[in-house]
């Protein structure tokens, strides 16, 4: 179950730099190219001739053209040309509405007609030059709602991530989570605690002591359908904590785009967003080979539990205050769910209506 | 859906020089081996005895042995013996029809009493010794008639094999396609062209100039169950294309077998046969080399098209005029499988009709 | 179908030195642990916070920690705590009975109110210093009545280890089966032979001559719910066989404890007893390596039976009088698990009964 009027991360421009990229996203099996002046199009991964995926083809002339005998597709779903054929009534194929922005391909793999850009949600750090961000993907046989899950309980890091951002203060410190329209927030302060290594390392790339008594942050946001932004931090304590200035503290967003793949996998964007020292290039790829060794961490945890789970499908697992941050983003969810289902249901009803009226009309 | 009265392709002689060979057949699991004055017999390969595989046996005084208890086996598919025991009660296995003949195994996987070693596939080139063959064998997870509508329509090469034998004067000829009988026949004539690499290479190998424009022709040849033999070659222009003499072109016949293992995948037995320098072993050689790399092009798009047809099993896809060659061997084989559907049932009912009579007259 | 109110070998004590073991037994996905004064413990392998397994967490202060949020888990399967919250009302998992003895863990997948630690298969030699012991564990895919079948019929000797232990005087020489209780015993004796390599090399081990005729014996025992346990030896002919002295033989038991995974894969543990130079354990090490390569050659082809068989699965397999060993086996094990199916029927209805006692006496 997952939203489908909706605009998830699809992939990354470096990933259609060379070649067409064939993606499987909530089901739906699509490829993504570069096509004309550059702009980005997502077609089903089908081609009309004789069902080869797309994806094995190549860019000719800002067409994407199918590896396999020629026929060339339009950004549209409709065949633009074949060497020897008259294209015109050849069928079409599924084109699924794609927007470039902020170093992201997005794609809305619901109904066409309802894709709003302006939906996409804002991302601050990705436009301004004070900020630099670092990132990668990973493939993970787990439903997408259990990383929305890990997310949004970050008292797992004092056990899967104990060596690097761990520390027992982070599950001494009952976080707080509340949901704002369909934003669930859970929110986590520690004080006068030690930096773990990560963040110790944080404070010195950003010319900070890293050896005096510091207060953190962590402010999970989750908005639908499944990203999930974490404002992060230390500052030297008694400063402000998050709140302290600039010259007191490290701090970065940290990045997480989850999008299903199927049922029970997915592609999971993850990356840092930081606010300091933004033009070093050293130090971006420093902490995002840190992060991804981090983050790499979850993977074996949620594939087993996901085998665990679906083993267990009558099992009930429990919901402590520590696990809020899920349990409020699955409500936000369930509710889209059920809105997406009803609207779908009322467009078939009106569609229905529209039919028996013209053929009362006819009749 | 596949014949199973009539001869495939099942190995080669040196799968079967060392030990016993296992291998699946039109879904049935076979083992072939080399007994008793070098006959080659196929059987189940299934061990009466504890149901082990007689294909992880070995080959003792011209039998069959099982390699768990020493089960030895009759090409007729009784017991022969087995130490301690006697063997006359023991239940036998099915044995299937084999030949060996052109330098390949063949074997009837149907009723064996149909089964007319002069119905297998005449191949002149095997016998004469102004040929030469080489070729190898490809697995795939594809349905074999996507290997048939490959081979039928060689506009594929274009793309698939842009750089050795594809070249777009392929696509901008129409082909022309008849069916004589069971047999389907799709031909490609092109003029004044540049010979592409594979082919300039032949032309040099044949001691031909490889620079000066050419006549190139395919005449793909499909005969049940799966064969496609296409003759193929080039030509120095205006020597007479496909009936120039044979000091004026490089000529050859691409061979393919095509043997089921499941609905979903094949053994596809490759090769080229020549009438020119035919004991060149070294061309052999490096003709093989060269026809397995290109071959090998068509197995990851052939596979992947089988996925995608499997994930949309309702899809309708096109049937161009190019594709007219694959159309009308599936007319073909769609007639003889209603014919050989028609017979079993005819069989059976006249077998339980003899029952009846037997019946009636013993009552 | 494999009995659950036994004991079964689970795992050896340095599989879990280090960390804990997640292992699936009877279709049980189980983890074991030293816990608290070394004690060995079996829970369900699932954690009731969130469902991750626990074979994935660690041991800390006795306790079994899970490695995604940290819960404690007691021995018995209730929570022993989770920092920040109050455990006493989480729900508990599933215990079993498990008990170290003997060199090996055992475990009790059934009800655990039956478990009797008396009723583990008594093991003389693993508990004299008069006896070394040496093993290893195969991970099969096949029924783990296949490999009873296996050992208790010796013949496949002569054919899967022609090089070490087989010889044609095996199959020559008619076993002998009996059922005593529950216990299935099948002997073999020659007299005469000519040592095969791996006793030849046994006997020098002993300090005896390996190239005089000897005897030799095979006395295979079958108790449920797996274990076969194999009397084997030679002797300098005419010194008693069997019953020789000491001094004039080499023997040993074969030790196999096989441990149902699922219906088609098991856990295999393998070893030897020898009670001749017990305190040489560069013998036990030679032993072992030798025994580990001959088991070894069983794999594929158990694996590959059980492949025949599951494709065709209302085929009948012959049961000679070699297979009397397994076939006796199978009609004990048969008997039980019926015993065990009516036993727990009539739990059931006892319980109900009683329910409905109660009621009435509340009503």
């Amino acid at each position: 179950m997952f939203l489908k009027n909706t605009w998830y991360v699809a992939c990354t421009p470096d990933e259609i730099a060379e070649k067409p990229l064939g993606r499987q996203i909530c089901g739906e099996r699509m490829v993504f190219y570069r096509g004309q002046d550059g702009k980005v199009s997502a077609l089903e991964d089908f081609c009309p001739h004789r069902g080869a995926p797309l994806s094995l083809g190549f860019i000719d002339k800002g067409e994407l053209v199918c590896g396999y005998h020629g026929l060339r597709m339009n950004p549209d779903g409709t065949c633009a040309g074949m060497t020897g054929q008259r294209v015109r009534a050849f069928p079409s194929i599924r084109s699924y509405p794609a927007v470039e922005r902020y170093g992201f391909i997005w794609v809305w793999p619901g109904d066409a007609e309802l894709a709003d850009p302006a939906r996409i949600h804002h991302l601050e750090w990705a436009e301004s030059p004070d900020w630099a961000y670092g990132g990668g993907l990973y493939h993970i046989h787990c439903d997408y709602r259990l990383m929305i899950d890990n997310l949004m309980d970050l008292t797992h890091e004092t056990y899967v991530h104990a060596s690097s951002i761990g520390q027992a203060e982070i599950e001494e410190s009952a976080p707080s989570t509340k949901t704002i329209g369909d934003e669930v927030v859970t929110s986590r302060h520690m004080e006068n605690i030690k930096a773990p290594p990560f963040w110790a390392a944080a404070l010195r790339g950003n010319g900070l002591a890293d050896d005096v008594p510091c207060d953190r942050w962590q402010i999970c946001r989750f908005t639908p359908p499944s990203h999930v932004l974490i404002e992060v931090g230390v500052a030297h304590a008694g400063k402000g904590g998050y709140h302290a200035p600039a010259e007191s503290k490290a701090s970065s967003i940290v990045v997480d785009f989850i999008t299903p793949e199927t049922e029970t996998s997915i592609w999971y964007f993850w990356g840092m967003a930081r606010n300091f020292k933004p033009n070093d290039e050293q130090l971006t790829a420093t902490i995002r080979e840190g992060q991804g060794k981090i983050f790499g961490e979850d993977l074996d945890m949620l594939e087993a539990q996901q085998r665990n789970l679906t083993e267990n499908p009558g099992r009930k697992i429990l919901k402590l205050n520590i696990d809020s941050g899920g349990v409020q983003s699955r409500v936000v969810l369930d509710r889209l769910l059920a809105a997406e289902a009803a609207e779908r249901a009322s467009r078939v009803a009106a569609s229905a209506e529209a039919a028996t009226a013209q053929a009362a009309a006819a009749g």
